[in-house]
This record gives structure tokens, C-alpha cells and sequence, in this order.
């Protein structure tokens, strides 16, 4: 999309024109330009899009700006967007409204709808309640073929996704589902009983959005049955959502992994107290661990005295250390992520990983001794060499294990960042190069 | 799935009992099995699936078990095989083999399909060629939306997807799209010309696949036209390929962004020596871009002697500028892989990240000189708590600038890995800190 173009008639007030330029650009795109807008403008040409174009709109602004578009549209117009809004989108806007907005705008509902939105709202973050969808097709065993395909053509703008169906008895428990591609390639006259199938994979509210992202992904499916405890169908997941949440997930993880807190919006719409917020904690608790590899080197001053130049090598020996650990412990977590490895692998893999580690050691281990001969002496050399391969072996085995060590733990294995790693990984190779020093030079 | 359950039945060789319990599992966890077993006995399993599933299972296996079992089948079983599956399975399988398997299964197969295969193969990896599908629905304008229905009732088994269906002119020009939605919601009698939608997003062949998959994402496409340079319609991404490519390019930046090389495979299935040669050669610059801050380092020498102390926070000065630094770097490589952060936005981004570093040091540095403090005296305090101060900002803008930097040259933005950050503040930092200590100390 042009947005110089647009925006240059929005500052000229050709608002005519600025409709019609829109109008021809897709529903994300206009989102993301009223976003980039502040409030009053962002209200003013949100209020000049067709109704219908102005709710799918909606839906895809970012959580702030719908919070000032709500905050600026009279109580009439909130409401009319709000009926709109497919349910899921609907519960995502209220999740990010102040508790005063929220109670306002339910104030206005039915009871019954009232109550189904605050059972939506009270699903946690990152679990599969908080992203499935109440809007989806639901069939009955007894219809026949063509039957449904009349029910569907009926009722398919009210829902989001019409390619997965669903089959429930009269208590609405999930007894199998049909693809439109089954519905569309069978006899009209077939039953849906004859036609469906029975072995669904099914998640339930609570279970995390991760995890049912990770089942569409391997069986390849377009949504996702949700059910409660008693098997009774409570919502599906659609793979827009899906997607969306596996984003959010892979970020989440790559944040952590550099030692990032939450962050529930884009660094570009991030204030910077938001990003400070984030950042500083998991740097103060580095800092202190960060204490044990200067006492350890206090434990070692006289050797230090005696050789200044062996700290020249420290920065070396203690960044390669935390490299080969952020190493491992990247491939262990993404692995982890997808499910390529269990917590039961570990051994398997500590077996691998010492044979990948000890070779990376001693190759390691003989560039810098290269390094050590022409910077300083050959019993420098030695000592920097040998460490090295020492301190590379350990701090591999230290990314290796620590995902695994969090896992057991119930905690995100991506904690086991790589400045953790290396962090670790430093008390130790301070512990090790200085041990091998005094050792070898007999202080 | 049961795995002890059926490895049991293997071994007490009850094969009937085994092919019964197999056959009431889903067709990916039957190859994940079958990727756990050892050649032989892979093929003696795979040899009991009836023919359809067999085929299915061979498409979702590893590309080792794919290699063992094509290696150990007949020539004819082969070619069965291989007819049958999807035309970007059979590429996925080619790709993998070596070239000799490849020319004598070539040999086999007609003229065009030969230069067909040939031009698939020629695609480079990570390009939308080499993901995309040649078994998509194509209509013709002229159709009513009743034919259409009726030809994809038809050939509905042969393709890919019937959900996203693609208008071509006589010379295979991309003309739009309908969704199956659209065909089963419309009047049978009206034309597929005025159902369509004209305004498609496309890729071409050599677009890049992560690429494709931002835009599946961002407009919730379940399918996405590849089109030639004369917008002629080659072929389509499904939303399954983008997804397996989508989950490929996350780990690969994972990776990167830990120094970790490419790996065709996860790290369950990767020979040690695969992982020695994707770790080792940023291991080996990092020791040599090391060698500046031991260099740094040498050249501080006599204010090192006088103090020793100072060596003691050494550590926790460079962590803490590679921490800070590889948050910030992980911030911008995430949002630029996602599509929020354009090259064009560096110098927004570098304000709001001095709003962020300046505190983010000061916090930091004040923290440090409380363990000065504790741990020497009020003057190596000083000195360290305002190295802390200047280092944390210094990494930080290191974090944030290297990849637009490295966008800026088409390199991969992940590159700017936390280790590379933290060698680059490292030197940074040693020369800042000793610099204000020979300076306060006045040495």
C-alpha cells in the first residue's frame, strides 16, 4: 500500500479520495495505517469506512488503538462494533480494556451473553480458551449429506471457518468431525454418520495454545475441537489464530532466551519504560551471579599477580565457554519447542553431545594455544590451550543440561538463555583456567 | 500412540496384531515410528501397510528412513510409490537423494514429467519454487459456479487443496480466486467471473519462503499463488508446506542467532560430526575477534599491575555489556523477522533504545558499585559502577544497530547473534573500563 500517497490526501483533507484509495487496500494493510495514526486522525478515517469494512478493521488494529477508538466512539457506536466483532476478536479487545470499560460494556448484554464472556475472559493467557472460538458449524449424525450442506450455506457468514465441521449428540458431546472436501466429494443422500470421522484430536480450555498449535501443525489440520472435562464441544481453534499464537510463542521464547521479560506489544509500539520493564530485571539477577566469577578470581589473585598476562586470555576463554553453551542450549530449547525432544532424551543426547563437545574442545583448545605462543610464552600457551578445551567441554555440558534441569522443574526451558549460560559457564571457566595456572606454574 | 505397546508386538513378531494396532494410528506418528526403527525393520513394517497408507506415511518420514526404505525397495515398488504421492512430496524426497538414485528413478518417467521434476529440483532451498504445489483446482471464468462444483467434485482426490480454487485465461494467466466458501454460499447459475476476487496476493517462484508464509499470515490465506514472471499461474503454497517452512526459517534464526550453522535435520537425528560442522566455525572467528580484547587488555597492562582488584570485575563488566546487547539485538532480529521493523526504522529505534539504555546503565552501574563497595573500595566502585554505566549503553546500541546493519548489506539480520554482540561489546567494554581507571587513578 502507498502510504505516502494516502497519507499526503489525509494532510490535503481530500477525505473523498483518501475513502476510495483505502477502500481498495486490504483489511490488514488499513489497519496497520490507522495504527500508525494518532487517536483523533486514527477516529476520524476509521468513522469514514463502510460498516462492514470498519468491524473487520477493527479486529485487526493493535490492542492500543482499539482502546482509544473505544474510548473516543460514543457508547451507540462501541456497541454496534461489539455485536459485530466475531466472539473470539470481541474477547481479545476486552482482554486489553481497563476493568471499568469492560464492566461498562457488559452492562449493556444479555445475561446469558454477560456470563459466556466473562467465563472467555477468565481463561489465562497463553491457554487454548483464550484463542478458540465459539462461532463454528456443528452438525448432527442423523442429516444427511445434503441436509448439512443446506444448513452450512445458511449459516456460513456468521461463522469462521465453515471447511471443518463438527458432529455433537444432544448434549453436546464431540462425536466426530466432517471437512467441507468430505461433505462436497459424498453422495447427498449418505449420512453424516456415514461419512465422519471418529478419531479427533481434541484439546481442552486450559491446555496451552503452544501446545495446540503444535498438534495442528503435526497432523495438519485446519481447526481444532476444544472440550471441556465431560468431552462436551466448548469452541474450536481456527489456524489464523493458531498462527497467531505460535508467533506470539516463538517470540516469547526468543525473548527469553536473551534474557527479555514479557512484552506484550511490537518493540516499535513499546514505551520505553515497557522495554526497560522487561530488560532490567534478569540483568540485576546476572549482575549478582556475576559476583561468584569475581570471587572466584579473588581466590586467585596471587596466581594473577605473578602472571598478569594470563588474564589477557580470560575474555577468550570465558566468551568461548558461554558460546558453546548458548550453542547448545539454543539447538536442546528449539528442539524442545517443537518436539523433536522429550525430557526422557537426555541421556541420549548428553552422549552426542560429548562427542560433539570434546572435539570442539580440543580444536578450539589448539587455535587458542596458537594464539597464547605468539601473544605470550609457550607455558602459557599450555595452560590457555588445555583450559580451553576444558572450559568449552563444560559449558556445552551446561547448555545442554540446564533446558532439561528447568523442564523437570515445570519451567520454560528457554530460561536457560544464553546469557545464563554464559554467565554460569564464566564462574566456572574463571574456576577452571585459574586452577590449571597454579597447577601448572606450581603457585 | 502406544509405542512400548507396539514395539512389544514387534518384537514377539505378531504381525497381524501389530498391523491392526498400527493402522488405528494417525499417518504422521506411524512415520514417526517407523523414523525410530532400524532400516530393516522400517521396511518389513512399512512393506504391511496396505498401498494408500503406505504412500501417506512415506511422505511424512525423515528424509534418512525415506533414503534406507527407497534404497531397499525393488525398483518397481519404487515407481508405485513415487506415482502416487504429491508432486511436492516426491520434490521434498528427490531433493534429499543422492544423485545417482535420483537420475535412475528419472529414467523412468516421461519426457515432460523428467523436465518437469528437473525444474522443481533447480529451485533453490528456502525459495517458494521449492515449496510449492503443482495439484491445485484451476476454474475458468466462464464457468457457472454449478460446473465448478461439479469439476472439483471430481478432482477433489488429486489435489492438494479444493478450498482456494484459481481462475486462469487460456495461457494459464492468473485471472483470481475463489474459495470454496464462495462456490458452495453463491447461486449455482451466476459465473464464476462474478464471484471472484481479483485483488490476489502472489509470490514468485523465487520469492523466498519465509516470504510467502508472512504473507499466508498476515491475510490468512490458506493458500497463495506462485505465478512466472508473466504472471502465469506455476503453482500454489498450501498452508501445511508454509507452515513446515515457517517452523524451518524460526529454527534456523534460533540458531543463528546462537552461532549455530545450518542443520538439515533436528538435533535427535543429527551424527555428531553434522553438529561439530555447524558449530565450530563461529566458535573459531569468535576466538579470533577475542584476541582484541586480550589485545585491549595487554595494552592496560601496568594499570592492571598497580590494581589487581579491577581484573575481579572484569567479568561482570563484559557480561553485563553482552547481556544488555544480545537483549537488544534479540528484540530487533524477532521484530524484523515478523515484519514490524523495516531497515527505514533504525533511527526511531536508536532514540527510543538511548530512552532505555541510559536508565537500564544507570541502574545497572549503581548496582555494581554496591558490590565495589563491598568487595574493594569507594574508588574501584566509582570506576566500576560508571564503566557498568557507559558499557550497558555502548553493547546496547551495539544490540541494536548491528542488524540493521547487517539488513542493510542482505545479510540475515540473526547473524548479529548474542555471542558475536557480546565479542563486539567485550572489546568495547575492556577498553572503556580501563580507560576510566587509568584516568581516575591517574596512572
Amino acid at each position: 500500500m502507498n502510504k505516502e500517497r494516502i497519507m499526503e490526501l489525509l494532510e490535503q483533507k481530500k477525505l473523498m479520495l483518501l475513502k476510495a484509495e483505502l477502500l481498495e487496500e486490504r483489511t490488514p494493510d488499513i489497519a496497520e495505517f490507522l495504527d500508525e495514526l494518532d487517536p483523533k486522525t486514527a477516529l476520524m478515517v476509521f468513522r469514514m469506512l463502510p460498516k462492514e469494512t470498519a468491524v473487520d478493521v477493527f479486529a485487526y488494529l493493535d490492542s492500543e488503538t482499539q482502546k482509544n477508538i473505544s474510548q473516543l466512539v460514543n457508547e451507540h457506536e462501541l456497541k454496534a462494533i461489539l455485536d459485530e466483532l466475531f466472539f473470539d476478536d470481541m474477547i481479545d479487545f476486552l482482554e486489553e480494556m481497563p476493568a471499568n470499560v469492560v464492566k461498562k460494556i457488559l452492562q449493556n448484554t444479555t445475561e446469558t451473553r454477560r456470563s459466556l464472556i466473562n467465563q472467555f475472559l477468565n481463561y489465562p493467557d497463553n491457554s487454548v480458551g483464550s484463542i478458540m472460538t465459539i462461532e463454528f458449524v456443528d452438525l448432527k449424525k442423523e442429516m444427511t449429506v445434503k441436509a448439512a450442506l443446506e444448513k452450512i450455506r445458511r449459516i456460513a457468514l456468521e461463522k469462521e471457518t465453515i471447511y471443518t465441521c463438527y458432529v455433537m449428540d444432544g448434549e453436546r458431546h464431540l462425536e466426530g468431525m466432517v471437512s467441507l472436501k468430505d461433505l462436497v466429494i459424498s453422495d447427498p443422500e449418505k449420512k453424516i454418520a456415514e461419512i465422519m470421522r471418529e478419531d479427533l484430536v481434541s484439546v481442552t480450555t486450559f491446555d496451552s495454545d503452544e501446545e495446540a498449535a503444535a498438534l495442528m501443525q503435526r497432523y495438519n489440520l485446519l481447526a481444532l475441537p476444544v472440550v471441556d472435562h465431560e468431552n462436551r464441544l466448548v469452541g474450536i481453534v481456527t489456524f489464523d489464530d493458531m498462527m497467531d499464537a505460535l508467533e506470539d510463542a516463538v517470540t516469547e521464547d526468543i525473548h527469553r532466551m536473551a534474557t527479555v521479560g514479557e512484552l506484550n506489544t511490537s518493540v516499535v509500539n513499546a514505551k520505553p519504560w515497557m522495554l526497560l520493564k522487561s530488560r532490567l530485571p534478569w540483568l540485576l539477577v546476572l549482575v549478582f551471579v556475576n559476583i561468584l566469577s569475581g570471587a572466584g578470581m579473588a581466590f586467585f589473585e596471587d596466581t594473577i599477580q605473578s602472571i598478569v598476562a594470563l588474564v589477557f586470555f580470560l575474555p577468550l576463554l570465558i566468551d568461548s565457554a558461554g558460546n558453546a553453551g548458548s550453542q547448545s542450549s539454543a539447538l536442546i530449547i528449539r528442539s524442545m519447542a517443537v518436539g523433536d525432544v522429550e525430557l526422557e532424551d537426555w541421556a541420549k543426547l548428553l552422549r552426542k553431545e560429548l562427542a560433539v563437545a570434546i572435539p570442539l574442545g580440543l580444536l578450539l583448545g589448539l587455535a587458542s594455544s596458537l594464539i597464547g605462543i605468539i601473544r605470550a610464552d609457550v607455558g602459557v600457551a599450555l595452560v590457555v590451550g588445555l583450559s580451553m578445551a576444558v572450559v568449552v567441554l563444560v559449558g556445552s555440558l551446561v547448555g545442554l543440561l540446564l533446558p532439561f534441569l528447568l523442564k523437570k522443574l515445570n519451567l520454560d526451558p528457554a530460561t536457560a538463555s544464553g546469557p545464563l549460560v554464559t554467565s554460569i559457564a564464566d564462574i566456572m571457566g574463571v574456576m577452571i583456567y585459574f586452577s590449571i595456572a597454579t597447577w601448572y606454574f606450581g603457585l
